[in-house]
């Protein structure tokens, strides 16, 4: 599917998608905080910040991350050198109420996550297919987190290692027109 | 508050904070198409693209905008040229069945609306301080959609047209250190 912009957008916007192909080459520690540090100037309802990472870069932590995605995910991400669980906390700090926000704003944390990852030339794929439950049990997290999504991050690698079905789905998606997304009222 | 990063990141994520101090001056329509273009190529969650947005940037509509807005935000939005109501429709289409990222997606949208604003010196404001209900009502919105946040679009204007308590708060929120953002699993 080929992307048509019909604007003229920020070059790693314009360029970024979600590739399964990583190659298994560790990402440097800098760039991985420093693509954290980007997630953490997202803003967020009354600067509340919910987003909380659970990062694995070493063999033992990767082991246990990839231990809980879908094995439909393994199959790929199992070669990315990165993994994130990307958690949400679900009370305000101020008065320890629920934050009807927290989702959406960990979700503008990983926007502008993927978006410098992207300017450094790493890339980044967002899985929601992976087992909550033992993610909760395996690193022993309370539930005044929210788990919401595992994210591979790495460089680009070798496509051949992907299997021709997953080959095959290896391009950018196309998107919906502008039209469809503006609700007419 | 000052901000310190430790790392090299994007320079629209540097630059951009919330300001309130919104110059009425109209928002082109091509700007304000790049940024929703923008917004529309952040990755979800199948592809699914849950976001809509409800854009007012004529009398007619931004008054009916602000009419469902927070009184303390009124206050200073009421001087934004657009403002756009997020929504973020609660099912997936394809099997119909709840889709539990789409907050989560819709945020990551608005984060590539933010930096791509940002990119083209505009400035943005979300405000979850809204009423909801009233929102369903004054557009007839269907309850297949979420109505999460109403954010204001424009360029930068005079200050001293905030009270003198918005004034003090007119400036970028710092953020937590990397390490509080990290769960030690």
């Amino acid at each position: 599917m080929e992307r048509k912009f019909k604007y003229e957008v920020m070059k790693e916007i314009k360029e970024r998608w979600s590739p399964r192909a990583f190659d298994e080459a560790p990402v440097e520690k800098d760039e991985l905080m420093a693509v954290l540090e980007a997630a953490s100037y997202a803003p967020s309802c009354f600067n509340e910040q919910p987003w909380r990472f659970i990062v694995a870069d070493d063999e033992n932590k990767l082991k246990r991350l990839r231990g809980i995605l879908a094995p439909s995910n393994q199959e790929w991400a199992n070669r990315a050198p990165v993994l994130i669980l990307i958690a949400s906390k679900k009370n305000f700090e101020h008065n320890n109420k629920n934050n009807k926000w927290h989702e959406f704003d960990a979700g503008t944390a990983w926007g502008f996550m993927a978006l410098e990852a992207q300017r450094r030339g790493l890339i980044t794929h967002a899985m929601g297919g992976f087992d909550k439950e033992k993610a909760y049990r395996e690193f022993n997290i309370s539930d005044e987190y929210d788990l919401i999504t595992v994210v591979a991050l790495g460089r680009y690698g070798d496509k051949s290692n992907l299997s021709k079905e997953l080959q095959e789905r290896e391009q950018p998606a196309a998107r919906k027109g502008i039209d469809e997304l503006i609700l007419n009222v």
